[in-house]
């Protein structure tokens, strides 16, 4: 059931709209709807517009949150965070280290499949952004913490790195991680993925770096063929202890 | 805590054994191990074999059932997976739909993922496989049914086919979607994907195909190069209801 | 050495102007050149504006071709066109068949390697769009045909489609080669490369479909990473007689 | 016309032999053929061995070199030596320089386009290795120099290195080449390619580095899909004077 102030995501006559429950009125192009007659409504049910265009009501998934949650700065694509899910095997039994959390979007892809999932973020901004995010996902298993990670303890299954990783931040992940746990990396640069190998190596037994390059078939009625639509690639590096 | 006939994987000195705990002996090249030894032993932890060498206990994850199950055929590679999960935004609130079984290896990731997943396989010799490794993994909550998935009825949140597909399986997997829910299809072949589709565009709002190209990147005394190896690739069409 | 109506590249100040030599001027950012005064210059010689800033004179390569010259629909990639070029190993012993001209741009690149290189178009406006093409390349070794290839006779070394390519076309295509001859053909739909494939592999002893993704390597002070540039691609099939 | 010690390709039933006309017997498991037979032959003409089996006579081009010609170390792919020739716009009026030259495929390649190749190699067993398959080639335009790119003199319009390359080849390579020239760099590793890199643009006005990904589609009756083989990639810088 759809509380007060609760993310929605309103579909219908071929658009979306990522709106909150409560008071306050959304203007489409097909009449108004009263945002105070989410709260109490089913998920999967249906809400209509003062001229009687009805709208399916949504809880958002983490692919909504992706599309239209706020963010700052480029975040993580589907295709690299489903590669991060799939190489650690994250599962329900995980803690989970993230660094840094940016707009919290992998945070809570995670955090809808990890048993508790802790985000280190140093820049200020980000954990305000991100920490808003995460409470309209409704995930009470995410923590955000304003803290380098180098400042982490405990012993988690996976460590997940989307920041400028330097040395001795492998060296920290490598003490952060119980037996079989995962290291996951992402570096845009070159550069940057050089330094994480090789500090990886150094400690870690298994050390594997991948590069995912998504193309978009379309098919249309002149035939099919890969799209030519613009695709950001970064590296990932997965080693385990 | 480790019970008889549990799955365990054994690491040290550079190998991994995958073993059942319970009488018996693993041979290395490191000595004896008395897998009798394992039952309440703890993950983590270590065993010694007859000559002291130790091995770490581990209780295998996904990507462990991956790499040691017991499969036939050729299993969906861990990238598309990880698409599939993302993609869908797949999370611990979820029932799933999966078809077909085969050897199970996307219903353990799933398994570890979502509330629920029913997985569906019309070939008798993959049931059997697929619920050993379905129960080695300790998850309660998948369940293999023998049948064609066209029989399945309920309303699930994600749907996600590796087999054979045809309108009709469309069709039936848009009925047993709830509002929101994601559509998965894996296809090989250029054919099939064409059969998906189309007819997923007569009935889905969102329809999207996508294939990723993965790239191992080696680092060596020489440089840093993208690697030559084999790398299978299929089509994932995602679609939403 | 320039003649009037020559096609010349001028290049300075980080600019490059594509011009035809003879009367009138062209007007830059650095002041106005007399055309005129290209008429008897030399390549790689330079020419002032009217304020004195220097600009080259250069005689246009087939990559100034794919640039500058006048085009109309979208015209093969250099990629592509490189690999038809070393799959077939075109050199100048060859006769070259090539269909649609489009704006020549392929000919003209084929024009200087090969021996001698015939056109065919069945559409008059592009039949006149490459004709000025290749003769603002100087290329005398190639004709521009106005008519379908099916019309064509002779025998080739090397046959290049790029075209709405059917079975008649592949069939007549083998006749027109020589023994040890290749056909090379582009389509940029998967539809259209199933119609090329099924049938070369009626008639040719090696058939081989390949698609190239370029991907740019962009260097900057924050690192070295692929570009996130689109591009566009076709499948290329080779076949030997 | 063949002559006495000419190299050839001999195809039928399936197979082809990349032999030399003159004294001596090829073993079939059709038959015996003998090669002397060969001499005064027409290309595109037909051989019989001693049991009555036709071979077809062929005068090798460049790919018959990239498969059959004796080589050492791994030559570039012709998807790259195509990508050189294209973007380079490699043509009948340009002379080259090649450096190494290793086995002489890529000056076989580029001695049938340009006027005049020049090829530095400074490891004399390639020196030699390559002087035989340029001979065999039958390309009197293409001359092997055993020395450093370095020490060469003369203006190029195309400039292409296959080498360990540091700064000052690149440097040396810029007052080599005309105005107008291109620089073609190929190096398999990304250390190299950011050594080219910086060194180019210094001095070069444009300089681009590109990797091109070759995928093969397989169509058979289960359908078309991508290949899995191996396809090895290098970067290629190309840069204009």
């Amino acid at each position: 059931m759809i509380n007060n102030n609760d993310r929605v995501l309103l579909v219908g006559e071929g658009r979306e709209y990522y709106v909150r429950a409560g008071a306050g009125t959304l203007s489409t192009d097909k009449g108004q709807v009263d945002l105070a007659l989410l709260i109490g409504a089913q998920a999967g049910g249906c809400i209509e517009s003062h001229n009687g265009t009805r709208f399916t009501v949504l809880i958002p998934r983490p692919t909504d949150f992706f599309l239209h949650a706020k963010r700052s700065g480029a975040p993580m694509l589907p295709k690299d965070i489903g590669f991060v899910i799939s190489s650690t095997g994250m599962n329900r039994n995980d803690t989970v280290l993230d660094a840094g959390t940016g707009s919290g979007i992998a945070a809570i892809y995670f955090g809808g499949i990890a048993r508790m999932v802790t985000s280190f973020e140093i820049r200020g901004e980000f954990v305000a952004l991100a920490q808003k995010n995460i409470q309209d996902a409704r995930l009470e298993n995410v923590k955000v913490v304003a803290a380098d990670m180098l400042t982490a303890d405990g012993i988690y299954d996976v460590v997940h790195l989307d920041m400028l990783i330097e040395a001795p931040h492998i060296e920290h992940a490598f003490s952060l991680l119980g037996a079989g746990g995962y290291l996951a990396c992402y570096t845009p640069f070159l550069e940057q993925m050089a330094v994480v190998v090789d500090s990886a190596q150094e400690r870690f037994s298994e050390v594997h770096t991948h590069e995912l390059i998504e193309r978009e078939m379309v098919r249309s009625k002149r035939g099919t063929r890969p799209s030519t639509s613009v695709c950001h690639s970064g590296y990932i590096t997965i080693a385990r202890k």
